[in-house]
């Protein structure tokens, strides 16, 4: 059954903490003093009193609602002890299989973050590859305790944020989600470039990670847009696009071509552009990244749009 | 000592023999064939000849010739068989590093050719990369035995061609020397990227090996070619270009930024660029290959130069 | 009241004619002769057999159908003889205000034509400007008779398309309309250019008309089409974008400038682009032609999308 | 003859007043006071040292030097009181043939000009163009005196400076010169477009002059740059590259191409592309400006290199 905003306007508290009570982790009482506000216009406006009531919550609460959060080290871990929300959204990008030695690094900065801080270290994974959760992992043991006290509880509005947007239907929902498209231009012959294979992965210091292979359509798009269905992950990623076969495929004149590809009898030309790679970061979860291919056989052009 | 054309046009046929009589393998009647034609005005014309005298001698005489030559399954064992020359000259690629795997290909490859043709697979190892090599075996290995037999003299020609050049001074030499280059220019800015650090990979079936690490100069070039001093190997290469760091050292002021690039407390924008890979293919050794990167925080152009 | 092609279907044939019959210049036999086919499923199926009546009725009907065409003489005239429809058509691009030399050139163009191919020039107006049918008209009076009288046809085919998509509403109606659009990237900052002037000309032998005048929406783009609602004008345009004004407004400060772009005291900096001109040609008036600017305030890149 | 700084430095008190007295105009006390410091090492270090000598001078001296400068009203004045000199480097912009309207304006901001300031208004010509002189001249008209003073003096810096360079000869002359060039390159066929047509124009608020029209050559450069030679004239420029005509030249078979571009029989096409405008403009006269066009039928890019 559909949890809606208007429902939880007019239920009673008890169904209301029923209801919401868990979006929070371990945290009832969020849910219970953001009940007196009610009505709520929108969810963004729900979801935002319910971080007013965290972010004025003494502060001894406020450490003990964070010590109630799991480690990562917990999370991440290969002994199985991950809900299977977590699984499936991990699992997409590996973090459920790290090394021995992965985990070991892992294990390392969970003991240091926890001596330093006194809480586990907070992060929205469903924002993050894990070369950005281990790259912020680092970054962050190098804050201030108040600094990172704060950095913890805007991991938490991300987290609720997303939990509550899965669960309540209604108006003004916060966007949450991003998504990755392209457009592939042919520059030779003026058209979109149709039936162009490309490529996704995600590139990382430990590995190449294959998100996704499709083909361009006759609009030189792709029917589905390349990531969606939730934030973006943080972290660098690399399309592939097999210009090459495209460019071969239009049957090119060779008495055409400006340069003779081939130099000496028997050799077939290597095209100049065979896989062209485009190497970019997310750093906006939420956004739209466009990364569009403008080609020739013999130059391109790609640009952030979106 | 140095041989001039001057001393080859005017010296004895002895003279002439030992002088140039090793620039085709094991065949010094090439030479002597061609002192009756004596002077040549240049080194081409001289290269020409001895051309003529291989592709106008017997069939028999032409098919022993090609036997002389050694297998490339020798020039690249691991044995230790190679000459100096070739050792230095296939060092640089790798081609004196098979693996067992690759080493076994070889030798499949040199049998099923040698049984075909009748004479060993010949090939201007110094024009090649490993994988373009493999490439042309196999490519070569399907042409029927008269084109096959053309393809190989064809590469005698650049064999000799390169000797030819690398021993005799004199006016018109052919071109053997193909160079890479490549040019930084910053569009946020209008000005060459000075203090890029760019490094140049060979992109292969079997593994990727590092060529060339450099830093831009002020005008945005590097202060040598990436790749000179011969031909260029056929083959896909990377070059890697290090935009991030210098944006990164361009202390943008975060105020002036279109996009946020960091959307939580604590964090650290990735930059949306950061190492920009231009991949492409040299098919012409013997060319000037000029690869520059016009680029932005958020955009960039490539095209062939040269 | 709205004319639907199922009431063509099914109406009497006086109703049909009397409906349709005057979509051909004075030829009801057209209308006639596309009765006995009826049910149409198409409104082009409808346009298709009326054009087939017109291909294969004798060469003297035919003949007599082109010369019941006004001529374009008396359509661009001066003297007010146009309908109304040819005045709201021709009016935007200045056909109505030809000075008298181009009158005269009409005239001598008018004479030599009638002349050579004994009946009246006939084109679909609607889908050139004033420089392409000088063009169309130079160059069809070096058509022999039989390819003059195709294309001739070809207009009419034209013509009558528009004034059945006009006037019948219903399923498959034909593909009449082209647009342009526009879309402004900034590059310096990776975001859509929001707030670009852009105005719209035409480029003609004869003079400039300004065609629209807009500025780029948050998107970077315009609300609406530059042009639409018709097919596009055949011709040279020219989009000119206020880039300079754009990039001032950005408030960039002077010491992060690449360059120093003042040398002097008392100087005011030029910038290197003030008003980008983009000159492109539309020669297919049924095409969506998007013209995208991608721009920072050095350098620009454009392509054909759409 | 020609005067050498080492003459200049060894000569004797007269013969170097006589010499460089007149550099600044009306002001052989500026050489006078020069003397003193001989030798010199540079030009440029002498240049430096007479522009001390003006800038170290008495207020009342100063002003008197900058009286003694002719109104620029003169200097354009159609009335022949121009110096020989004076016509040969305005006559290529077109400052001697100022209309009625023109010329009134001018006088009207040299009456202006000179009654807020005290003395004529003194800019280095060879530096500007027409309109960048009337840009100039309103705009310092809103300066305040000490302002303007300094302005003046900088201005009288870069006469001066021309004026010595281009009589003394001798180590460490300072840059004076800019220059303009550009670079055709086709992606469509990755090779430089030669044959290209590109003509340079002024652009203006008054009008539109000629400056080259040239041709590129085999490398899709220009055998020379298209200015030079001095100092380039601040303001705003547009290059016309001939691209239609050159990929017409190509021969591109209609059926390789992508789009259709004709649409009835009996129509040419128009090349979406045919003569490709770049507008800029020149902020440092003593600057390299390159201005490049990659470009393909369907495309192109361009930014300021150089």
């Amino acid at each position: 059954m559909t949890l809606t905003l208007d429902h939880l306007n007019t239920c009673d508290r008890d169904a209301f903490v029923t209801a919401v009570g868990d979006i929070f982790e371990h945290a009832p009482w969020v849910a219970e003093r953001a009940i007196a506000a009610r009505p709520y216009p929108t969810v963004t406006a729900l979801h935002d009193a319910m971080m007013d009531v965290v972010r004025s919550a003494p502060r001894t609460e406020q450490l003990a609602f964070l010590r109630g959060h799991p480690e990562l080290g917990g999370k991440v871990s290969r002994a199985g002890a991950m809900t299977a929300d977590s699984v499936a959204e991990q699992g997409g990008l590996g973090l459920d299989q790290l090394s021995d030695e992965e985990f070991a690094h892992f294990e390392r900065l969970n003991a240091a973050y926890g001596k330093k801080f006194g809480f586990p270290f907070i992060i929205c994974v469903r924002r993050h590859t894990r070369d950005s959760i281990l790259a912020a992992f680092e970054r962050r043991g190098g804050n201030d305790v108040d600094a990172e006290f704060a950095a913890a509880i805007a991991e938490i509005g991300f987290i609720t944020r997303l939990r509550l947007v899965g669960k309540v239907e209604g108006p003004g929902k916060p966007v949450t989600d991003g998504w990755l498209s392209t457009h592939v231009l042919d520059t030779a012959r003026g058209v979109p470039a149709a039936g162009v294979r490309i490529e996704l992965f995600e590139v990382g210091a430990s590995a190449r990670s294959a998100l996704a292979s499709t083909v361009t359509n006759a609009d030189g798009r792709t029917d589905k847009p390349l990531l969606a269905g939730g934030p973006l992950r943080s972290g660098t990623y690399e399309l592939q696009f097999h210009v090459g076969a495209y460019f071969a495929g239009q049957r090119p004149h060779p008495e055409e071509r400006g340069r003779s590809p081939s130099v000496s009898k028997g050799e077939v030309a290597l095209p100049y552009l065979d896989v062209v790679p485009i190497r970019f970061s997310v750093a906006e979860p939420e956004s739209h990244y466009h990364v569009p291919l403008i080609v020739s056989p013999w130059s391109y052009t790609t640009y952030r749009g979106g």
